[in-house]
């Protein structure tokens, strides 16, 4: 039996990516894939930057992906006005067609920023492009210090680390200059932050991502006017 | 262009992973898949295990796979003396042919349990047999109460699970009925226990494993004897 040839997977991806990123560009908004485990905290840290940045001019968006429920999309709303939830059955990844999808029913005028909040998996996201700008990995204290080491594809990919619940620190073993030599391997230069959701646990990654918006609308505004 | 149709990938894992399990169960080795996230403790859990049954008769295997490293299979190394570690590379989960090979490197009459540790995710390892006779899913505190109901194909195919990491309880946020009542509802009347990998923490975990294991046993042995 004989059956048309089907099209890598992959490259299929990319090229819906390539048109995300051109759509997301052209709209002046800047677009950060969010990868991490299930549980380490990805949801409650977007939200607590939202709460953090509601007085700022910046205006968000998240798009969430989640095997099953809206529960997540149900507590960014409080927080935003335009969040759109993918579940995805089985599927253990987003990949650019649902990110495309999804992005058709946000009004993108209204936006500066997309949070996309990766299925909780720190394996199969890394290798699909979305259309993002930059990529952020996020880890946490519970999970142990030896995931770097674990995961290097993410760690490899990412623009920026962060490392989650550092309140845990004093209750979990776990030794932090083992995972920044392993970042640090994989990965030389790249950021670790560290954070948690109280007020003064976003205080490197605030100024990260407010300056990264920054640099995004000016480099836009400038080749607008060129 | 035509190529010949590529079968089923699921179908070939499952015919594999019959024949692991034939050959696990002419061994009479018991053998339990073990499913969790990143860092919910699996290794520790097992390591933990190890431990504390170092006096029993029963005899373990561990089979671990993980995408990178053999941090794991070090660990284990220590209380166990077969061992055998899976580098996945970029899978993100174990497949039967992984495991056919990983059990050729382990002399079966020299365990009567096998530990098969799977790829730290919640997804893609719940859809590939691995020839196991039971599946344990992994929670953690850390993780957050919603997991069961984000990860729903985990709990309905689980035979046991587990809720590790119950220490940090006072903690974190988490409302311990909300996940007993997403457990109960999409598996209903399976174990949801307790642990850490404290003296204590496993004092519900190990008379199940035990009496899982004099059952297996004993059920081989009367097949046998017929």
């Amino acid at each position: 039996m004989k059956v048309p040839i089907v099209e890598n997977v992959l490259k299929i991806n990319d090229e819906m990516a390539a048109m995300n990123r051109r759509t997301l560009q052209d709209a002046c908004v800047f677009t950060i894939d969010v990868i991490g485990a299930p549980g380490c905290g990805k949801t409650a840290l977007i939200e607590a930057t939202l709460a953090a940045c509601r007085d700022d001019p910046t205006r968000f968006g998240v798009i969430v992906g989640d095997l099953a429920t809206d529960r997540d999309a149900t507590r960014l709303a409080r927080q935003c006005q335009h969040v759109v939830q993918i579940n995805t059955g089985k599927g253990c990844h987003l990949d650019a067609n649902q990110v495309r999808q999804a992005v058709a029913q946000i009004e993108l005028d209204a936006i500066d920023v997309l949070f996309i909040e990766n299925v909780g998996n720190l394996i199969c996201p890394v290798g699909f492009d979305l259309g993002q700008d930059v990529k952020v990995g996020v880890f946490c204290v519970a999970e142990g210090d030896d995931k770097a080491a674990k995961h290097p594809y993410l760690v490899q990919e990412a623009d920026l680390l962060l490392l989650n619940k550092i309140d845990l620190l004093p209750h979990v073993p776990f030794d932090l200059e083992k995972l920044q030599a392993d970042v640090e391997r994989l990965n030389p230069g790249v950021d670790l932050l560290q954070v948690s959701v109280s007020d003064s646990g976003l205080e490197k990654w605030l100024p990260w991502l407010r300056d990264r918006i920054a640099a995004a609308i000016s480099n836009r505004a400038s080749i607008a006017q060129a």
